[in-house]
């Protein structure tokens, strides 16, 4: 029966086996040094005799547990025989047994099949996948119904810019740019409070370290509701929730990454401020007024935070009408609207929609827009929509900015972007 | 405090705030008595005065609890006071408070938007979410870690046809019909085992009641297996926890429609057959030979083992080399695949793939496929893979099928076929 790499430490003195990958060999005199590299970690082999292996050789191995203090973990595999499951190419595209920071962004991205197998990066993705697991965990437990919705679509809800175009059998369609259309369809339906984890996507040209073309969207959206401060609430818990689950069980991951997730209390001192509010703060900082909030503006009110809360978020509400899509819930001449700028990223977009068909129709000509021109979106409204609003958290943007990760691209398997689209 | 339509029967004698839908006004001479639907269930209201009212108006209820043995649960609420929250255009599309089987398939579609809010339509997909969730459960406790791979690809692993179309930017990409490339090189990055919930898109121009042209995939992909029996166990475990949980959690919904899961016992006599062995029990059965397994084939097949298992579920293996995909590892003339049908229909196809390299390359022609055509998927086998495999299941077949449906578009929220982008 196997055993993990990571089990190895408590097994001294016992017959194991072990599978996995050849991580590194180091040869000493009469005596071969092999860390073998599995799911759990690494542990290290040895043999008194060259090893007949190659890196990243995929191999079964039986062996003996010593104690060694030299050895990681302090244990070694005295190893008694060896199974090669694969081998493989002498020529490694990229190492994949050395700190990723050397290698540049690009070369990580185009030998990404590679790339994926350094440690380092392969646990970024250990930690996304216990993002998405406390995600549904903390939506459940308030709740939150999880669905599935197409991401095919006649048209855009928030405009016919930036879709991917789709050809449809004879007709043409557009890839979503979010769940929008649908998550207020289900919360009108009766669902009331429902989540769905899913790939959006943006035809916009960009090329920042920010900015990707599909990702993956947490989107929440919940009825009776009064303002945009409900939503803040409930985002306040997703994001606790999350930080202290990670905080418990993935402590590895942020040690590897040199990363901290924000305590409870330290959430709580997330300031909301108006995007007015804002805008002030950012002038004073930079010593000249600005007129809205850029990438430079998302990290000076952080920083602003970080100083004056001890904690680098900020909710950012009272954004204007024209800022804002027409489908959201005016104040006056403002919106109940909010950000959440995180570490000098803006990670969630949200806000109370409104839910009044008259409302809703008296609204669409400032914003050039017209009921047919929005296919079955209305509909939505005309039979009984109760005050909602939701909001949704960019996967690879919360990941990145709980690690540290100085480009978004580096939270995402295999991103893509104007240029990328392999492998 | 808002109290669910649930909690009601809980409360008799106390003042409750509820909050929903009108879905249905009865007047009875001074006395008029509207349903209220929430998303945890419905409570019945009591007025002495004719409300003013429409159906699927959304109002706030304050009122009091009392006992009524007539009303349902057994308890009713008094109303004190009504205030509206959203009026309703007093043409519904289609009624919502009647047996949606009496509208058509057609009809229910259509009006999707509206349908959904027919509790019974509605708990599909609650417990289409319940199966989200222990599919998740189950495979954390194996293990497992979820991934999110792209969607959009250069090229497809399994040919080019029956792929969609996108624009990007200035090339063309296409819809993923599967995230196989990406499940396997992560399986050869050294995660081993992953599992991934995501949108698969086939151009297929089916007009069946079994397909669909965007569905979920519920994928896995496991290291380190020998043969396809390793697979079917997996799925075993995965469908008898999901079968019961559901039995556990979610009694209401199969009774609301009238269906009930397997039991882990029954679910432990579902036999494996080859496909020869299947092709010849179908024959049989049907009274002439049969020379692959078509849509009657697998009904047949599952009725047979009903009859002589006790469970309407088969696995199929052994299927023939030009059956399967060229990844497929091939044993002999045959493959180490397997297929499961139940309840008449086939719900996953999975198998052990090719990990060697070299077999890889040798087995390219035989399909007509050369290395350079496969973009960047040799790069998964090139530097040491384990043996491994994985499979699919279809999440609104899997539903589907719980619950007895007669057509794979009523488990699917916003149904894409050939004709049908909207809503």
């Amino acid at each position: 029966m196997r055993s993990m790499a990571a089990e190895i430490k408590d097994k001294v003195g016992k017959e194991v086996e072990v599978l996995g990958w050849v991580h590194r060999i180091r040869e000493l005199g009469k005596i071969s040094f092999v860390v073998l590299r599995d799911r759990s970690g690494e542990v290290q082999l040895v043999l008194e005799e060259k090893p007949a292996l190659g890196q990243e050789w995929v191999i079964k191995v039986v062996g003996k547990v010593a104690a060694n203090e030299k050895a990681p973990e302090g244990v070694e595999v005295q190893v008694q025989s060896i199974e090669v499951l694969s081998e493989a190419d002498s020529e490694l595209p990229i190492p994949v047994n050395q700190d990723p920071a050397k290698l540049g962004l690009e070369a990580l991205l185009d030998n990404r099949i590679i790339s994926l197998r350094i440690p380092k990066i392969r646990r970024v993705f250990e930690l996304q996948a216990a993002i998405l697991q406390y995600f549904g965990e903390y939506m459940r437990s308030q709740g939150f119904t999880e669905i599935k919705t197409s991401k095919l679509i006649g048209s855009g809800t928030e405009g016919g810019t930036g879709l991917f175009q789709v050809e449809y059998f004879d007709t043409k369609v557009f890839l979503a740019q979010s769940p929008q259309f649908y998550k207020q369809a289900m919360v009108a339906s009766g669902m009331e409070r429902v989540f769905e984890i899913g790939a959006a996507y943006r035809a916009e040209k960009h090329e920042t370290p920010r900015h990707l073309n599909e990702y993956v969207s947490l989107d929440a959206e919940m009825a009776f509701i009064e303002s945009e401060n409900d939503l803040i609430d409930l985002e306040q818990g997703i994001l606790k929730y999350i930080f202290a689950q990670v905080g418990e069980h993935n402590g590895d991951i942020l040690s590897l990454w040199d990363a901290t997730v924000p305590t409870a209390t330290e959430m709580d001192r997330a300031p909301r401020i108006t995007h007015d509010e804002a805008k002030e703060i950012i002038s004073k900082q930079l010593g000249h007024r600005v007129f809205e909030i850029n990438p430079e503006g998302e990290r000076v009110v952080c920083e602003w935070a970080g100083a004056e809360h001890g904690v680098e978020a900020v909710y950012v509400t009272g954004f204007p009408r024209k800022k804002r899509p027409f489908y959201t819930y005016p104040l006056e001449q403002k919106t109940m609207s909010f950000d959440l700028l995180f570490r000098g990223l803006e990670i969630t977009t949200g806000g109370r929609r409104i839910n009044d068909y008259r409302m809703l129709l008296e609204t669409l000509p400032k914003f050039g827009l017209t009921e047919e021109g929005l296919g079955d979106y209305p509909t939505i409204f005309k039979y009984g929509c109760p005050p909602h609003g939701g909001f949704a958290i960019g996967l690879e943007r919360l990941t990145q900015k709980i690690l540290g990760l100085s480009n978004v691209k580096e939270a995402s398997l295999f991103p893509r972007d104007r240029r990328r689209i392999r492998p």
